[in-house]
């Protein structure tokens, strides 16, 4: 254990930003990579981000890049990029152990369909990074890089603390209920969820249906780029439309009228949490920023009514998707955590008419969501009831976030807010497919603070 | 090469008629296993259905099923049926090989979702069956029963070939845009494509968004237990409703009204071929079931105009879909075959506005096929342009089948017809979640002939 007040040095490493030296010549994607290794060798022993990190290769890949930047021809903006992908993702290169014993050592020997692309895109992956078991709940020890005492969040932990311990610039993560928007809370970094379907999930084991793979990233722009280089390459998850939007980042668009949801997590925001999501509220409406509220709207309070059953609901859906692959044969339940036989004891209890109710009811409240498109632009709220808290028995409270989730929209949280001198992201959600536009809201939004 | 006279005697292996007989003690689904052994061992050396057998599991497998029979206390209807997984279907105690080299021996360590639930209800998995290089076009060497000459169709070869030959009652396949009906119509058994997202795919390569798992058999009625034994267990696929209907087969019911549909296929019908499906018709109008067809119903014209473009419209939704994991880095291009790098080549000319194109076409037509349900009961049509052709180095023709792939529909082979003294099948297509109602009007037809 260590000592409770170790303070650690770190920032993040923003790449778009660093690019125009590599076409200058006057740096490259080899040195980013190894300043990024400099904080690896002296923060990873503390955090705990990676399960498998394959250093020679990156270097060997980031010469690469350089000499394709130095030739003028990089292969995409992130050509370079180091980049973590949470283990619950297929690499060619690395065993893929979904943060399970069950899947200790094993390999598919081949990349996931985000991988692939972002390996045509010249994106370096540096290593394999921490997810809690199958992403679901159980954590698997990775530090938050603020405060080692403290949860870096889930489930795509390692991705998380990775970019915010400035190790990668960039990393994927996955979320089903909140597991890119609350790591990104916890640790101080930018996390995009992007819409259902939008990022092909190929090759990824969260394969359940609200799930997505997502970027966790030092920028917005930085995640926006990784994002669009897997869409244009990979498309979305087969028969959806895919990431809509620019190939780069849009620029930030300022809402004129955004939607506060309080969601399932303001009751169990603190008073000093709701003061500082207050003080952002003032601060939009300072910015001439319309904010509408469930207390003078009814379409807004209706979106609470049911977005406050989100969690429970999210967690009933995932219950009996996860029936398979919990329930298969070869599982030694010696290897599955308390939590996750439980959840398969719910599961096996449950029957497909059951299931067949929820995905009708979440249809239901997806149409209703849909409707305040036409009272807002965007949708504001925390991205966790609370900074990081202490413990890494558990990856923290998923309330703020299980709604977008649960509605299939896209979310970015923005590390702009604190709380007891920790970070707290703001959450700035939008509508299906309109991930360009949350993004634009978004960091216009970042702006002000 | 086999003498081109040669014909081999085989029959089906219905189980569910056979279990009164395990309940009764009279017999168990260890003799029952037997005799389909003695069929394997004299036939398989000359088919080739198989890639992967393991023959002592399947005997302790169906010992324990006998002795639950004996108990009566059978896990479900099908406990102890023998059956074969399309080896691009994950299973836990063979490698997976998906039909390509690139896989040769690799092994997933689980069940897919299909085989967990198959299991679960006590099915016996006697082996992995012959798919084509990953459930697309290269054939694998599977020959067809009724001559040996002549391909057993694609891509669910190998089940469609073992459950003919009466080697297994029954085996799971694919389709994505003909490869479970056309191979049951060229092997002469049952061949049951059901609704887009009907069983979950969980664990199966075939994840393009029109394929489905299909189940071949001997009858409709074990056709039919093993999609629902599967649905209760697995559900569909994620965010999908799954498989809609009784636990047990859907009575015969005779429809009032079908639509005759001529599909892409008609054009490549031989004139006898089209003998034989005018005198199914004629049967149908002899039994009071009114035949609208295009010539005289403007909706079923309308249908016939855009089915007419379903396999070259499949073909492109297909190949942006392959584009991954065909695009993976560590692939080596010289085991691919020259028609899937052909498919790659024409992904990689694609963009993803292009595919977006494509599927809101496809959900268009979807929607235009929806309003026959106002004027049908049924879609019936061939399952194939021809009898088995000559030959093993094509799978044959998809053109009658693509639609119901296309389409997300329901579609039933029922081996009622022959051409040229061999099998040939009559399709009975439903409605998007209406498996239940198109199996019961194909039981209905399949007592006319």
């Amino acid at each position: 254990m260590l000592a409770p007040e170790e303070k650690l040095k770190f920032s993040t490493k923003p790449y778009l930003a660093a690019t125009p030296q590599f076409k200058s010549g006057s740096s490259s994607p080899r040195e980013f990579l190894e300043r990024c290794l400099v904080d690896l060798t002296a923060l990873e022993p503390k955090i705990g981000a990676f399960v498998h990190l394959n250093i020679e290769a990156a270097r060997n890949a980031t010469d690469a890049s350089s000499a394709r930047w130095r030739a003028g021809c990089p292969l995409s903006p992130i050509d370079g990029m180091p980049i973590g992908i949470k283990d619950i993702i297929e690499t060619a290169d690395f065993p893929t152990e979904n943060g399970s014993p069950i899947y200790f050592g094993w390999r598919s020997e081949r990349d996931g369909a985000s991988v692939a692309a972002l390996r045509e895109a010249g994106a370096v992956i540096l290593g394999k990074t921490v997810t809690t078991e199958f992403a679901a709940t159980e954590p698997r020890g990775t530090r938050n890089p603020h405060d080692l005492r403290r949860t870096p969040g889930g489930s795509s932990s390692g991705s998380a603390a990775g970019v915010a311990a400035g190790m990668i610039s960039a990393g994927l993560g996955t979320q089903v209920i909140g597991s890119t928007v609350r790591p990104a809370s916890y640790c101080g970094c930018i996390g995009l969820k992007v819409s259902v379907g939008a990022l092909n999930r190929g090759g990824s084991f969260d394969g359940l249906s609200q799930s997505v793979t997502g970027v966790l990233a030092a920028t917005l722009e930085d995640a926006w780029q990784v994002a669009s280089e897997i869409a244009s390459r990979a498309g979305g998850d087969p028969g959806y439309p895919g990431l809509f939007g620019p190939t780069s980042a849009p620029p930030p668009r300022m809402p004129s009228r955004v939607a506060f949801l309080e969601t399932a997590g303001w009751a169990a925001a603190s008073p000093s949490t709701k003061a500082v999501m207050n003080d952002a509220l003032a601060r939009l409406r300072g910015a001439k920023v319309e904010v509408v509220t469930r207390q003078l709207h009814a379409k807004v309070a209706g979106v609470e009514a049911v977005i406050k059953e989100a969690p429970a609901l999210s967690m009933r859906i995932n219950a009996w998707e996860w029936r398979w692959p919990l329930n298969y044969r070869n599982r030694d339940a010696s290897k599955l955590s308390r939590t996750l036989l439980d959840r398969l004891a719910e599961a096996e209890a449950m029957s497909l008419d059951d299931y067949r109710r929820d995905i009708a009811q979440r249809d239901k409240n997806r149409a209703l969501y849909a409707e305040l498109a036409g009272e807002c632009e965007a949708c504001i709220s925390l991205s966790a009831p609370s900074a990081a808290p202490m413990g890494l028995e558990s990856t923290g409270d998923p309330s703020c976030t299980a709604h977008a989730s649960y509605l299939g929209i896209p979310a970015v949280s923005l590390p702009v807010l604190s709380d007891e001198g920790l970070p707290l992201g703001l959450q700035v959600a939008g509508f299906v497919n309109g991930d360009a536009n949350a993004v634009a809201s978004a960091a216009a939004i970042a702006g002000l603070f």
